[in-house]
Order: structure tokens, then C-alpha cells, then sequence
């Protein structure tokens, strides 16, 4: 089993940007995390940065063919992306929306996803856990969905 | 003569993507049709597709000088790219927009087209054939309006 | 093959009709157009003006037996004939709605199309062109959905 | 006694057209099932069936001299004919309006029926027996309205 | 000189119909009446009714190498038939638009007329004597716009 | 017989006041016109022109019993003086309201008549004529109400 | 003690307009009655009818000299003479107005008295009684204000 | 030269009416004062003072021949009398409106008047020297206005 | 008798300032103008044009003591000094408010003045001569109001 | 310690200024009564009152340096002076707000304060002894909030 | 060349006064800094600072003759000096607009300049460098538009 | 010292596109007077055009490790572009906002930048010397915030 990871933009930033609204872990340490999962379960990452959204449109063009399942922080991108929304639409393989901060608690203009409404699940608002979370959901997806 | 086709983001999925909207053919066969009437009427066309909304304005730039009209479909930049709607306004050739699907009889957000104003005219809903048309358009125009 | 072209109230008018608006080529003029791509394609055409809203009906029902598309420039009855709507939605063969002019740039009581959502697809915009478009994609069509 | 019996655009469609709105029986077999109640009774029916909102108004104005009773399906020409309306005002004879499908339960422009106000009842949404039950108040109105 | 008289919907009824609001007079009176006063004119008629719309806007087409002048009650067309509308637009010659009873007493829907902006003149509520007048504003017109 | 024709305020100014609007002919002429209309016919004009609303609806109090017809141009009566609308409905005559300017194509406090629901017949838009159409409805009456 | 009585535009019509909505009993009848009721009261009168807004403002303006209360039924003028108004405003002697009709239950331009706030007291929709109850309340006045 | 000086409705009481609202100075006082200083400027009046609108209407009408300028207080007809309005708007004599009391600050349907488009110029809540400034006004416009 | 003279901010540039609102006549004119108006009538003048709000406060404060009262022009302060307004309301002798343009006329923002409901009069629109009349105002009001 | 006492425009007419609203203590015995209450306290004061918004602008400025306590009343600028709050901002010293009458009691436009959200606290409607417990709210501050 | 620098209300303070919000130079240190620059350019200056509305307009009046260009801070007279405004207005030299801070990101109503609309630019939230900058633009302003 | 110059979507047309709104200056010719600027002040400038939202977040993001200050046009993104908004509140050196033309004077989608709140302050329609009062600005930062 494969498994893309996205991180859209300014998310390279994460430890030294806005601490206080991302929290202090860069986004090496949370990628680690994600790694030392993922090799419990036997499970191959393949982990892209971006602060195009051309590049992630890319990415998750190719994934129907080589992953079983994404997980895509859209960062910025959650709010008007449509290409990106049309993107994920077109794929076969489940999709997991993930925020660090609670989108719906901050500023009026990032409490609207165009992706929600095209990905399996969403997990907002608990911080580097939630990258975590989006693995175990894809993880025991199966059992829960036989 | 010289013409510019412009695909916008998702469009090199066509044929894989939610065939049930935007058909079966792939951008492929529908660029090599687009090639292959244009050669007839020994017109040349420099074809791009991108999921970088940069890359269409980059292309649309440089039009003015070596194309007589542009054949451009948005896809999801439709909606909201202002960037595109100023690169087209500065462009002195014809431009046609072309959607796939009828953007009309989607979901509200397709409805509106931020390019719309400031395009020659649009052909929408007949699939793979609204490029070809939009071609015939752009080769027949003189003939039309002498 | 044969092709029914529908032309509805008014546009025996073509040319002498607020030119400004419409353009100043005859309807005499684009049949004849009509007819030269279609005699080349070996194509056979049916082409009916009427200012009547019955006749239109009435040559859409057999339509199904003896033609393989339908060229429909609705004109007025565009704005409020359900019947003509209702009609167009019984056909099995694809129909493609013409506009000379940007039916979407003008009075309000011209934006609405209550033919549209059942149509194949709509040509706006590009004056007389937009009817010779309409037959090439009637003619391609199969090409581009085998 | 006769009664006339008039069908409006695209109803000659019925069995073909759309038989998940309009049901499988043809409009022939309609009229049969009709001509056997009548023929029971002792009734003469005239059957007409038009897409021209001018032939149905033409008929309308003879009925009064040769009928006496109307039963109409207007179909699209439910929503706006205000000629229809006039020539059913202009009659002394009973006029009962029915329509297969339950008008008020598809799209709303078809819940307004502009006739409706002048008719003497109408039977909406209970397929071809709407016919059958229009014909039977006609038959037995006399006996309720001594 | 020449003028042409148009009768719309259900006005063949005429005398016969609803007499407490349209009158006692036939429409054969009218024309005899109109008959009468054109020929003492000098002046040829063109008389015409119809319950069909495209029969109308036929007239019109017509009209502008033939007549001088057009009178036209539009009857119930009055208040939805943009085609009629769009045919009177495109003449140049005085359009007179009659109305027997005063439709701005009726039901409200009666009250707007789509043709009103592009006519020269209205008489409402005077009867079958508002042809008449119809004919003699034509006749006049000269004499008080030299 | 004998007729009255009232002139509302202001109409003593006609051809000197705003002729862009009401025109280039003074009362004086359209009163000549409709006096030589009426001797043709043996026919008495009483024409009275008052700036006062009581003066007019005294001349319209006596006239049941001296006339047999009233043309009234409310002027800027027609909008407010609900005295006026009494004393015409309290008549037995018929009175035909007539407006030089169609009221209906100016400012918006100019559009309402509280007249015109009580009135025989109104006639907007032609002119002097009006008043000359006026008289021939009045003359011609009873030759068409029977 | 003296009273003034005033009729409105049209009331001298009373019996002869609209005996449905104003009865039967003619202004002369009224008149009698209300001397009747005077003289036996020792009381003089003085009546005065007028369609003239202006005639009925100069006979309030002389009343404070002569008369000890004014009776007026304003008619038409209710609903917009601020004139009359102001002339009201400007007696000290008590008025009190009288409508024949329930002014209130009629058309809606008929529900607003501009007069009501100046005036003493107000009688609605009592037919002619409501004149005498007017002469009631004035020669009862002083009993209950002592 | 000569000014035409109009007094409307109720003014005659001046003095009498309401003087907490309109001052202890008679119309005769305010003429005479208007008199005298007309006599200084060797300039002639025409004083007018009318509960009759048609009267104030007659006046201004014969204006234009014989007065080089008008002074209105048009009192109670400020806010209904279109007849005025349209009669002001004929003339081509600067016309100076005058109020005693201050419009603005009082009831709110005294707020609005029709008759302010179509002025020169307003003076208003300065009490019976309104009417001698718009005098003074008229005097010494050439000599401000070269 | 003295009276006191308030220019409001910008008025020391008359007639260099928007001489097409405000005129081509300067302050110094303006008041040389009514420096010889005063000294005819053996008036003593204060002037003082300031574009602080404080000056015109204090001038307004000393007033009651030494003069008989004010003229003011209160510019650019008319919408929003409300310290103007509570020193005007502290007065006891009269204010006359002045407006060059006719400020109802103009910028919405313009249209409300705050010190209108507590000055003696406004004279508004008719140019410098509004100073003028507002002298003679003062002057006559005495004579007036004795 | 030392106190600034501010009295803002118009107040200098305390006493003689609609005593109705104000009161009837000139400034001049509420400075005395002031003076005296913090004689008691040995504590100084600096009493400024001016018509100037800049004025009282200036002593704020300097009051840091040289006072331990501010006690104002802005009058009418309360309502309009955003450049005495950003006065009052700049200071470090406690700023107490006094109206003699109650603001919100009063006129819509003096509901407002533009200062209320930048002093340490406000006192409305008591009166000249709303000056007199600011200062006993100065003197006692140190004590309640130690 | 000679340019005005105009401070407004409380800017003297600049330093002293909430320094988190508009840095800690103080005006005298930036007017230095200006002369400094000036000099460098051969430009003189002439600076004025005030708390009071007038004194700037006064500086603004004479501008025009003895100035090439304006640099105004209007502090809290941004949002409701319309004298200001129409000061402004009236020059003919170019004026530049500045703020120490950027006004958009702070209290909603500092959003707002009433001045905007009147200025050639603006520059905001920049601090102390602002005025130095709209020195500069003004210097090179021949520079780039010549 | 260095600075990152950024120019947004469109801006390599400057000098062609719609010169009346962005001048006759080309971005080669801003360019080379930056330069020009820089050089005398001993400082490196890295100049970025970009049409791609990613390439400008990927210069901001680097930018703080190796230059000083950033200069930013973000054309048509500054309307929508949250990625750049979240990029430059990353940054801990300043960001100055640079418009060519005044943004708060054209269409109303080009009102709002989602930027502002998040830059050290934005200088708008001073034309192209917007950026080099820009460059200004960032070279003076440390004098005037020692």
C-alpha cells in the first residue's frame, strides 16, 4: 500500500510561521511522524511540498495510479482552489482534508472549503495529529468499510 | 497563420476524468484532431495545457506576436482567475472560449465566467467538438466579417 | 445522413433587420452557406423558416425518423415556448441551439433560454459562423463519440 | 350527446416520449380506451390532437355549435396560452382540463396553469385514467347539477 | 395607399363571445365597417385573422413593400408574444395598437402589453369603433405631422 | 346632438408651451378642427378650456342633461383630482379621455390616471388627432352600440 | 346660533349618482331635513354646495364671523385638499365632518381624510342621518363641555 | 418693468390664522409694503391672492406677456397642485417661491414641494419679508446676473 | 444698529473657487455690496470670514451684546458643526441662514444642514443676493414684527 | 496634585443658554464650586473653557507633564471630534467625562460620544455636580484601585 | 519649487503618543528629516502643524499662489473635515495623502477619507517615512509625467 | 543589503496594455530606474516578474533569509490570492504594497486587497514612482526605526 501526502503552500514554513496559530513542529518533524507510522503498518509515503497549485494539481493527477489513498493539507488553496477541487474530484482513491488550526475558528474568508465537499473526510483544528489521524482513517479504512 | 490552444487545469485527465461529464476522448486524440484540421487549412497551432494558471498567462503574453487568434478553454480558472481575464483583456487577436460541459446546467459556482466579458465568443456543451469549432471560427472569420 | 435546420420567427428577416444587431447577411445567404458545407460532407438538409410555433413543433417530431440532428435557432420563441422545449426534449437525436448575437449581452428578458437544459450544447456570439458550426459538429459528432 | 376531445402539442409523442413522465400508453391507445367509454354511453367523441396553439384555438371555436363538453390536455400550452384562455371563456359548454402528469410536483414554471381559472375543473397527476374520469364527469354532470 | 388589419386571437368570435365585455358587433361588421370607410378613402385594406401566432408575424413581414399603415389588435397575444413584438420592431411603417375593451380595467394581466414600446399609438376601451379611429389616425397622419 | 369637449389646465399654452412634448398646433386650431368635424356632422360643440378643476367639474355635472357625449383632456388632472373621477362616474354619457403624449412614456408620477377605471375609452399617444378620433367615437356610437 | 353647512364637489348630485352608494335621498331632502331639525332648535342655517375647492375655503374663511360651528362633507376633496385643510385649521369655531358612505370600507385611495386631524369630529358611513347627528352634536357641544 | 405677485390658498387670513404660526401682519399689510417699495423702484405689481388653484393658474399664464418676474407663496398647493408646477414650468419669467414659516420644520407632508424643480430660487421661514426680498430679488437679478 | 456678517471655510475664495456653483463674484464684492446696502440704512457692519469653527463660535457668543443680528453662510460647517449650531440656539437675536448654491441641488452629503431648525431663515439659490436679502431682512424686521 | 478641568464650546454661556436644559449656574459659580471642593483636597486646578476644538486640542497636550487628572466636558464636539479623542488617547492620566445634561435623553445626534471609548469613565445628566464628583472620582482613584 | 507640508490634529505629539501605533520620532525629528531632503533638492518648505481645522485650511488657501505641491497629513480630520475637503479642491497643484499608519487595518471608522476623492495619491502606513517619500514623489513627479 | 522586487500577473505588458490606466512606462524601463536607485545605495535588488501565484509565494518564502525588504505589485492577485497573503504574514521583513494605479477608484472587484492587513504599508496612484518611493522607504526603514 501507498499513500501521497500533500502539504500546500507556506506549509515549508511550518515551526517558524505564525507558531502560535501552527504550532512549533516543522513540517520535517511531522513528515517523521507520518514515516514512523506508516512503517509500522508497512505502508510507503510518498510526500510532496508545494506552493503551486499547479504542482499539487499535478501530483494528484498521476496518484489513481500509484497510491491508495491521499491525504492533502490545501493550506491557502482550501478557499478558492477549484482546479484543485476538480482534481481530487477525478480521482478513484479516498482523500483526507487536513488543517492544523481550526479553520472555522479564525478569520471569516478561510471558514469555507471548495474541496469539502469532493474529499472523504475532513480533520480540522488538531494541529500535527491530525496528519496522523488522516493515516490511521485511510489505514483502517477497509475494516470499517467492508 | 498560427493559432494558440489553451487547456486549463484538469484537462489532461480528459477521457479518465468523470467521463460522464467531460466525455471519453482524450487530450490527446482531441489535439491531434485539432492538428490534423488544422494542417488542412494549413494553419499552425502551438498547443498547451496547464494546471498552472501562470503558464496560460505566460502563453497568452507572448500571442499577440506570433498568433491571430487563441482558442482557450479555462476549466476551473473559469471561476475565479483575474489574472487570466486581464491577459485576455490585453490581447488584440480573437480569443474563443470553449467549455466541455455545459457550465450552465451545473452547479451555481459554474455558472459564472469572470472571462466571459472580455472574449470574441464561447462555445459550450458539445464536448471535444466545441475546440474543432472554435477553430473553423477563427479560420472562417474573415470570410465572415471581410 | 440528413440534417433538420430549424429557423424560428423573424429571421426570413436576416439583413434587413437591425443589422447593427443582427448582422447583414441574408438568411438566403447562410442556407446557402449551410448548403455548400453540407453537399461537400454528402449531407442532405431540411431547412425550415417558420414563424410559427406549431410548424417548428410539428418538423421536430418527425425529426426523429428522418434526421440525424437538429439546427435550432429559436429566436423570440427562445424567451417562452415550453412547447418548443418540450418537444426538443422528446427527441432522441442531438440538437444544438444557435444564437447570432450574445443573447447574454442584451435585453433582460433575453437572458433566459428555457430551451437551453435541454439541448446538446449552444453556440453564442459568433453571428452567421455560428450556424455553419453547429452543422460541423452535428457531422463530427459520431467521429468524437464512437 | 358529443363531446370533443383536444390534445395539445407534443402529446402525439405519448408512449415514446419520456414514459417515465408520461407513461407507456399511446395517445391511440388513449383515444380507444376513450372511444369504448364513450360508445358505452351512447356518446360521440371528436378527437383532435395539435402542436399549433392555432389549430387548438380554431377547434375550441366551432365546439360550441357541435358538442357538448370539452376535454382538454393543453399540455405545455398550460403555462402560458392566453388565447387558449379566451377561446375556453368564450364557450357555454362545460371544459374539463387534464394533464397525465401532476403538474404541480416538476418543475416550477409548470405549477401555473393560465386556464385553469376559466375551465369548469381540472384532474392533474393520475395518468391516462384522467381522460377516462374527465369523460365520466362530463357523462354524469348532469345528474349532479339537475 | 394601403393598410393592413390584423385581428388576433379568438376576435373571429366576435358579438358572439363574452358580448357584456367585447360587444355585440361581429368581426365581419367591423371589416364591413372598415370596408366602408377605406373605400371612401380611396384606400385598399388588407384584413386579417388569425388565431395563430406565426400567421401574424407572416403579415408583418410582409407588410412594409405592400402597406402604408398596420392596425393590430393583438388580442391575448398582446401580453406574451415576443415574436410579435420583434415583427413590429422591424417595420417602418405606423403601427395603431387596439384594444376593444379597456385592458387596464381588467385582471392584472392584462395591463402590460409587450408590444406598447414599439407601436406608435394605443385606443383602448372604445369598442369596435377603436379600428375605425385606428384607420382614421392612419389616414390623418400626414395632415397633422406635415 | 351636441357634445362637450373639456380641456384641462395648462392646454390654453398648446403650441407655445414645451411643443417638444405637446407638439406645434395651439388649441385654437385643434378646437377649429374639431368644429369643422362637428358642423359635417350637425353636430353642436359646447368646448370649454379651464384651469379650474371646479369649473370643469361643473360643466361635466350639467351635461347629462344637455349633451350626449364629453371628450375630456385631464391634463394635469388626470393624476390627482379625484373630484373629476366622481363627476364622470356619476354620468350617463359616455366620456373619452384623450392624451396628446403617450402619459405611459413619462415621468413616473405622470403614468397613473385616476380616471381611466371610469371613462368609456382612452387614447394616448397620437396627438391632436386624438381629440378628432374623440368626436368620430362619440358621432359613430350608436351606429355601433345598437 | 347659526350653522354653516357644507356640501362637496358632486354632492348637489345626491339621488341621481350612484344611489347605491350614496341612497336615494337627493341633497334638497337632506337640506329640508336638517332645517327641520334647526328650526326646532331655533337654530339658523346656512347651505352652501360647490364643486370648487376655492369656493368652500372662502366660506370657511368668513364663518368664525357669522356662524357657531360648521358641518362639511368634503367629498372627493377629503383625500387631498390640504387648502381645505388649512382653512379648517384656521376656525375657532368647532367643525365636524360627514361622510354619506363608510369612507374606510371603500377603495383604498378613499381611507385617508387629509382634514381628519384639524377637524372636531368626524361621522362615517351613516347616509344623511349622519348630517343630522352632526347638527346634534353641535347643539349638544356645549351640555358636555360646559 | 412689472411683477406678478401670487397669493395662495387661506392667505387672506394672515394675521387672523394661526399667528403663532404665520405672523400678526395682514395680506393687506404685506401687499401695501409690497406696494410701497414697488413704487420706490418704479415698478409695477399685480397682486393675486386665490383660494382658486385655476385662478392662480390663469394668472400665471398671461404672465409672460405683461410681468418680467413672479413671487408665489403657493401655500397649501406647495404640496399637491401639478397644475401649478406645469403652469411655472411654461413660463420663461424667473419665478421666486415664498414660504412664512419654515416648511422644513414643520409637518412632515409640508416637507416636499412640487413646484422646487421648476423655481429660480426659495425663501423661506422669514415671515411677510419673504415676499418683499423675492421682490428686492427680482429688482437687482440683472444687476447680479449681467 | 450693527450687525454681524459670518463667511464660513473657503468662502475668501470666492470667484476663483468653482465659479460655475459658486459664481464669478468675489467676498470682498459681496461684502463691499453690503457695506453700501448697510450704509444707506445707517447700519453698522461686522464682518468676519473664518475657516475656523472656533472664530465663528466666538464671534456668535459676543453677538447677543453688540449687535442686532447675524447673517451667516456657514459653508463646508452647514453639515456637520454641531458647536455652530448649539451657539446659533444660544442667541437671542435673529440668524438668517445663506446658501450661494441651492444646496438641496446638490452632493448628497450637502443636502442636510443642522443649523437650519434653529435659525430665524434660510435663503437658498439665489446667489450673492442672498447676502444682500438677508440684510435687508434684518433691517426691515422690526417694521415687521412690531 | 494638580487637575485640568476642560469646559468645551458654548459652555461660557452657562447660566444665560437655555437654562431649561442646562441649568441655571453660570460657569463661572461651577468653577467656584469646583475651586473650593479642591481647595479642601489641597489639590490645584487649571480651568480652561473654549469654543476651539484646537484649543482644547493644545491643553491635553501639555496636561501630561504638568496634571495627575483630566475632567472634561466636550460639548457639542462630543458628538464629531475624533481629533480631541486622539488627544485624550495620547495621554497617560485619567480623563473623567462630563455632561451636565443627559445625552442620551436628548436629540438622536447627541447619543453618540466619539471620546467614550478613550476616558477612564463619564458622567451624564446630573447637572453642574456631575463636574464636582469627577473630582471627587480623581481625588478617590489612588484609594480604589491601589 | 516650494512645497506645503501640512500636520494635523495631535501630530505634535508624534513620539510621545501612543508610540506602538505611530512610532517613536517625533514631528520635529521628521520635519528635520524633510528640510534635510529639501535642501539636498534645492526645494524650500514651509511647515505648519495645528490642532485646529482652520489654521489648515488658511495654509491650504494661500497654497496655490506660493507652493508647486501639498503634503497633507489630516490625522483625525481624515474622516470629517469636509471644509478640508473643499479647501483641497479648490488648488490646482498636485496634493499627496498621508497616514503614519495604515488606516485600513485599524478602527472602522478611520476607513473612510472624506479627502480621498480630492488627491493625487496616497501613502499609508508607512510611518514617519511617508511624508519623506511624498516629498519625493512630488520632486520626480516632472521626472515621470512629463 | 538586498531587496526582492515582485511584480504580479500582467505586469511584463506595462507600458503596452491599457496604457491610459497603467501608463506609457514599460516594467524594463521601472526596472532600470530601480536599479539606478539601488546602485547609488550600494544595494542588490532581486527582481522577479512572475504571472504564477507559486513562483512569487517561493521568492517571499527564501526572501527572508537573504534579503532585507520586499517590494510587491500583486496585480490581479492582490484580489484573491490567500497563498501570497499567508506567504508575506510569514516574512519578518517588511513588505511594501505597491499600485500603479488607484485601486479604491476603479471597479468595485478591485476594491479589496486580501493583502493590506498583513503588509508594512502600500503606496497607491502615484504611478510607476510608486516603486521607487518604495525602494526609498525600505532604505530609510532603519534610520527612521533605529
Amino acid at each position: 500500500m501507498k499513500i501521497l501526502v500533500l502539504h500546500g503552500p507556506n506549509l515549508n514554513l511550518l515551526g517558524r510561521r505564525e507558531p502560535e496559530i501552527y504550532g512549533a513542529m516543522s513540517l520535517e518533524a511531522i513528515n517523521q511522524k507520518l514515516a514512523e507510522r506508516a512503517a509500522k503498518a508497512g505502508v510507503e509515503l510518498e510526500i510532496i511540498q508545494s506552493n503551486h497549485e499547479g504542482v499539487l494539481v499535478d501530483a494528484l493527477h498521476g496518484a489513481a495510479d500509484r497510491v491508495q489513498g491521499v491525504i492533502i493539507n490545501p493550506a491557502a488553496l482550501t478557499h478558492y482552489s477549484i482546479a484543485l477541487r476538480d482534481a481530487i474530484a477525478s480521482l478513484q482513491v479516498p482523500v483526507v482534508e487536513v488543517h492544523l488550526s481550526n479553520i472555522y475558528a479564525r478569520e471569516d474568508f478561510r471558514h469555507r472549503s471548495v474541496l469539502a465537499p469532493v474529499v472523504w473526510g475532513q480533520i480540522t483544528g488538531l494541529g500535527p495529529l491530525g496528519y496522523i489521524l488522516a493515516l490511521e482513517a485511510l489505514l483502517a479504512r477497509e475494516e470499517y468499510n467492508p
